[in-house]
């Protein structure tokens, strides 16, 4: 087993290249149900949209040459020959010197190649005066103009939104072939740890990491599956470890990967199959003891025991992965510039991660201000920062007032 | 029923006053289900977290005034009486002159006040070497430094995201009262409107908005339901009005709100309730024929047919109302600075939305370029846009190369 530890820059790259994405599968998602999926296959439109020239507006269906010349003093005169009704179609055609009443939407009838709006016209009976010159075409959307049949009109690995939700009903597609959403084992190590619900038994702590870790595989595009808390056992490890990647996708631990006495979960992954770890530790701060491996395609990630290390392990190292087997684009967390509130130290030859809540001044600049990391099991320090700060291995801080980048927790800064 | 055309800005104070929101009911999330939901009630911690005193490192409990003076060259030599096994309540205590053996997590035994780190201490049988003096408290978390019994840890309002769950879960609560999510009926109107799954009959187009408006409702954190189709029958939209106020917090239609013959839905949505139709129309573009209302305290927004204008509509003024409704911050849709990449031109008098996708010219420069809005039915438009520029009504042009602010539909620019 592989122990030296690396440099934060080397076991991202590591991770990056020995990381290969599979295919998941593809299943079909009703489309009120595919919100946020992500496409397998290229949608090819088996129809023109518009499906027929088709009025934008309220007025006359005409042929535009018969209104030449026609201005507000020398009106051109038709005969309103009848009526299109939206939704159907068209039963009459428009002939020389004719006219055919139609509304927004309505199918262009026969005949006709233009449509003057109401506003430009009088009617009595079914006589029609018309007080503009149309060009041909005009207020009509053709068939085929928006999409056209035989076109891709969205493409596989596009994440489907509100407008792409669009574009699929407009095909009348009811449902749609989707990606398998990754489905992610999680489970926590570790006899101090408790299951929630119960009375806490001495001596021990509520299952956290589980928690967090499982909310931030949804966030990421994942399904997440809680195996619950496993004993610091080599057997019953060993167990869970094997009943996770037969049926998950990815696996992340919490807890058991520091250097204490029972800390099995390295030496279980390595043992469990080719490649196996490829990173036992990172010279960062917090999460020094990460380690990642892979077993078959399979990428295992065994996450410190506190639950901010915890925490940001997963954005830094596991959530790429994650998107990138989601067949999404790996989205950078969002950042933004602030001032330090105050001098933020680095750990010696350590990528340091000072967690941050943002603030304003009284001058209304954007302060960065370190959110005490407690010792080193706070559970609280995550939710009350923002985002964190990072400071480069050959910096040893970061002085009050220099500008800094946060990487941002939420989409937004502050509580949303 | 109030006719004249509003001001965008009119409009937007007409619906922020006018609209209150109201308490939905609270129900019981569990914690894995609880992500993005709104926290109903504060949260008020029933435990010290941690709940005991607890070693931050593996190595040795003591007294710290047994290592007063300690260094390499003059270490204290203490009796190591026992081991503390984590996740246990200690049997021992630590006497003077004594060391007990201890890991990470584990809880301090009583007697000892401090915990030498492993790496400071050499050890033959039961006698223990420590080259450092401690002080009392080192390597120890004191209990409740995390969370004191009693505090308020989560407010009323917060949205659920990892760290929040994580804590959570560190109280060991299984599930949480959250706000209920608001419902919102969605309905179509248009004879020309068609079901998707079935072929197209003649001169019909699928119904489009109500599969992007759901989606739309989805994103900004409401519970969409699908009424389907309606016939522009004012007796059958009438009924189909009523069911849905029965049965939801907020409505949305699409269609039926331009000048057409059958455009009924306004002057039934008037005819519901108290106090009825607010805005009769925004000069805007697109977007002009959009109507809202409130049929008691429910707000019931008619948007246009086209389905640009439906969801920009939905995005400018039914998304806010949802998200206060759902007991969240508005959150302003995100912007970036970006240059105009050709001249856009507003609609005199009318606030002007320009649909624009983002693009990065040679020089690395961020351009707005104007996705062409064909005529007013493209449904690809909002697929192929980014964004919107907004050009005030006293603007008449965005001249090509002037700074913009983009408004973005989605999280980040192009593709995600």
């Amino acid at each position: 087993m592989f122990r030296k530890l690396m440099t934060f820059e080397e076991a991202k790259r590591t991770v990056d290249s020995q990381f290969k994405p599979w295919f998941l599968g593809e299943e079909d998602a009703m489309l009120l149900e595919a919100y946020n999926r992500v496409l397998s296959q290229n949608i090819v439109s088996t129809l023109d949209i518009p499906p027929f020239n088709r009025s934008t507006m309220d007025g006359y269906a005409v042929k535009a040459e018969d209104t030449v010349g026609a201005d507000e003093n020398m009106p051109a005169i038709l005969n309103v020959s009848g009526a299109v009704s939206i939704g159907e179609q068209p039963q009459l055609k428009v002939a020389k010197g004719e006219a055919a009443e139609i509304v927004t939407g309505a199918v262009i009838p026969e005949g006709a190649d233009a449509v003057v709006m109401v506003e430009d016209t009088e009617r009595e009976d079914s006589e029609l005066h018309v007080f503009t010159a149309l060009t041909a075409s005009e207020n009509i959307m053709k068939k085929g103009s928006d999409i056209k049949n035989g076109a891709v009109v969205l493409r596989k690995g596009q994440v489907l939104g509100s407008s792409e939700i669009g574009v699929l009903a407009a095909l009348g597609l009811k449902s749609v072939k989707v990606l398998k959403v990754p489905i992610v084992a999680v489970l926590s190590t570790g006899d101090e740890v408790a299951e929630l619900g119960k009375e806490l038994p001495p001596g021990k702590i509520y299952d956290i990491n589980a928690y967090s870790l499982c909310t931030a595989v949804m966030e990421s595009g994942g399904k997440p599956v809680y195996l619950g808390v496993v004993k610091d056992d080599k057997a019953a490890l060993t167990k869970a470890l094997q009943t996770a990647l037969a049926s998950a996708d990815m696996l992340i631990t919490s807890g058991g990967v520091s250097v204490g006495p029972k800390d099995y979960t390295a030496q279980i992954v390595d043992s469990l199959g080719k490649p196996g770890i490829a990173v036992y530790g990172v010279a960062m701060k917090p999460g020094k003891p990460i380690t990642i491996g892979f077993v078959g395609e399979k990428p295992v990630f065994s996450l410190p025991g506190n639950p901010t290390s915890a925490l940001l392990g997963f954005y830094l190292f596991a959530r790429p992965v994650l998107q990138r087997l989601s067949g999404r684009s790996v989205s950078p967390m969002k950042m933004m510039r602030a001032f330090a509130g105050s001098k933020m130290f680095s750990a010696k030859g350590r990528r340091t991660f000072v967690m941050v809540r943002l603030e304003f001044d009284t001058q209304c600049r954007l302060i960065a201000e370190p959110v005490e990391l407690g010792a080193s099991g706070a559970i609280t320090t995550l939710a009350n920062a923002d985002g964190f700060v990072e400071i480069a291995e050959n910096e040893q801080f970061v002085d009050v007032d220099q500008e800094v980048a946060v990487h941002l927790f939420r989409g937004s800064a502050g509580r949303s």
